[in-house]
C-alpha cells in the first residue's frame, strides 16, 4: 500500500536497491515527518513508478533507504506542454504547482514583450514541480526549462505540435469567436501558451495567429489572470483530449 | 471607454451621481494610482454595470467622485455556487479570487468532518472577491457567506439546485466511473462542492451520494489539491453549462 509520505529521489529504483538520501530529504523524514529506521514511505524517480521503501538511517546529516517493491506503475501525462510568461513570484510558483498537478508533460517559461520578469530561478521552479508531484500522488515530474524568448521558441517549434494560444481579446473579436472556448482543441502533441498580465503585444498576437500550427482559444467572457488561465486551459485540454476519461 | 483603474463602490450609480469614497479608496486613487481631480476611472456597484467617473477630490482623508456615463452593461454570472472547505489561508484566499474570476454567483465556505479551519474572516474573504472583480473587469461581486456545517447546508438545500460533488475517490470506483469527468454536468441552478485536503469522511461521502440532487464527478487520474479542484470544476461547468460560449 502507498504511504502518505512520498519522496522523489534520484533513480534508478528496483527491489533491494539502496538509496542515498540528500541532507534535506533525510532531515524531512527524520525531523519533520518524525520517521525512524524501519518505517516505510513511498519513493519515485519519475520513470519507474512508485515504490515502497524502508528507512535504514535518517538524521539531519543524511540517510539511506532500501527500496522494497513497486506499489504503482509509472504513469506519464499526455504530451501537453504549458508555456507561460512568468509573473509575480507567488503566482509563478502557483502555475508550476498547478501544471504539475494537472498533468503537464513540460513547463516552459517564456519571455514576451510585456513579460514583467526576465529571470527565473529554474532550479527553484523545478523543486516546486517535484514537491507538487510528491503531494499529488504522481509518479512523473515535468521538466521546467530555462526561460526563452518567444521568438526563439517559435523559430524552433516542432512542426507536428499544435500551439493552443489563449487569446484574451478573442471574446471581443467576431472573426475569431467561431472557434469558441475549448471546442476543437487539438490532440497531443500540443502546447498551451498563456501570455503575461499585460497580454500579448499586437505584433505578437498577429504573428501567433498567422502560424499554421496555432489554435487561438478564448476562455470565457471575464478577464482571467494568467495563473487562472493556465489552470483553466489545462483542465479543458485534459478533459477533451487528455487522460481525464 | 473603460479605464484600467476600476473601483467597486457602494451604489446606487447614475449619471451625475456624486459618490463618497472611503478613506482606503481615496488613498488608493491618490496615493497608489497617483490620480488627481479631473482624472477618470471605472466604478461599479455590483448591479448597475460599469460607469465612467471623474475624481472631484481624493486624498488620504477621503474623497468624492462624480459618476458620468455607463460604459458597460451589468453582467451577472450564471447561477453556479462554489462550496468549499477552508484550507490554509493563502489557498482559501486564492479560491475566493479564482471563483470570482471564473464567474461563481455565490461562494459558501463549509465545515466538514476533516476541515482544518473552523473559522474564517468572512469580511476579509468578501474583500478578496471585490478585489478580484475589480481586477478581472467584472461588474458582479459574488457574496461570500459565513461558514456553515455541511449538515446544515444539506438540510436547507433548495430542491431545484443540483449539487456537483467532486469526489476524489471516484476514479478508483468502477460503480461511479461511468459518470466520467465533466460529462453530463447539470445546468443552473447548480453548486460545486469541493472537500477539504483530507477528503470527505466515508459517512459524508455516503450521505452525499445518496442525495437525489447530487451529481458526483471525478477530476482526472491525479489527486488535485482543493484549490486546483475548485478552479478545474468551475472551468468545466462554465464551459459546458455556463457562459463560456
Amino acid at each position: 500500500m502507498d504511504s502518505k509520505v512520498r519522496l522523489h529521489i534520484a533513480g534508478p529504483l528496483g527491489a533491494g536497491q539502496d538509496v542515498e538520501l540528500t541532507r534535506d530529504q533525510a532531515h524531512y523524514l527524520s525531523g519533520v515527518m518524525r520517521l525512524s529506521p524501519g518505517d516505510t514511505l513511498t519513493v519515485f524517480d519519475g520513470v519507474s513508478g512508485a515504490w515502497r521503501a524502508t528507512i535504514d538511517a535518517a538524521s539531519k546529516r543524511g540517510g539511506t533507504l532500501t527500496c522494497q517493491e513497486q506499489t504503482a506503475a509509472q504513469r506519464n501525462p499526455p504530451d501537453i506542454w504549458l508555456i507561460f510568461a512568468p509573473i509575480k513570484k507567488v503566482r509563478t510558483d502557483f502555475i508550476v504547482e498547478k501544471a504539475t498537478e494537472l498533468g503537464a508533460a513540460r513547463i516552459l517559461p517564456v519571455q514576451t514583450r510585456f513579460t514583467n520578469s526576465e529571470r527565473i530561478r529554474r532550479d527553484r521552479l523545478q523543486a516546486h514541480a517535484v514537491e507538487a508531484a510528491e503531494q499529488c500522488g504522481g509518479t512523473f515530474v515535468p521538466e521546467v526549462t530555462d526561460i526563452a524568448p518567444l521568438d526563439r521558441l517559435l523559430a524552433d517549434w516542432p512542426a507536428d505540435r499544435a500551439l493552443i494560444f489563449c487569446d484574451e481579446t478573442l471574446s471581443d473579436d467576431p472573426d475569431w469567436a467561431e472557434g469558441g472556448t475549448g471546442t476543437a482543441l487539438p490532440p497531443a502533441p500540443a502546447a498551451i501558451l498563456i501570455g503575461p498580465e499585460g497580454g500579448f503585444s499586437s505584433e505578437e498576437r498577429a504573428r501567433l495567429r498567422a502560424l499554421p500550427f496555432a489554435h487561438p482559444i478564448g476562455l470565457g467572457p471575464r478577464i482571467l489572470r494568467a495563473d487562472t488561465a493556465a489552470v483553466a486551459a489545462l483542465t479543458l485540454w485534459q478533459q477533451a483530449r487528455g487522460d481525464w476519461t
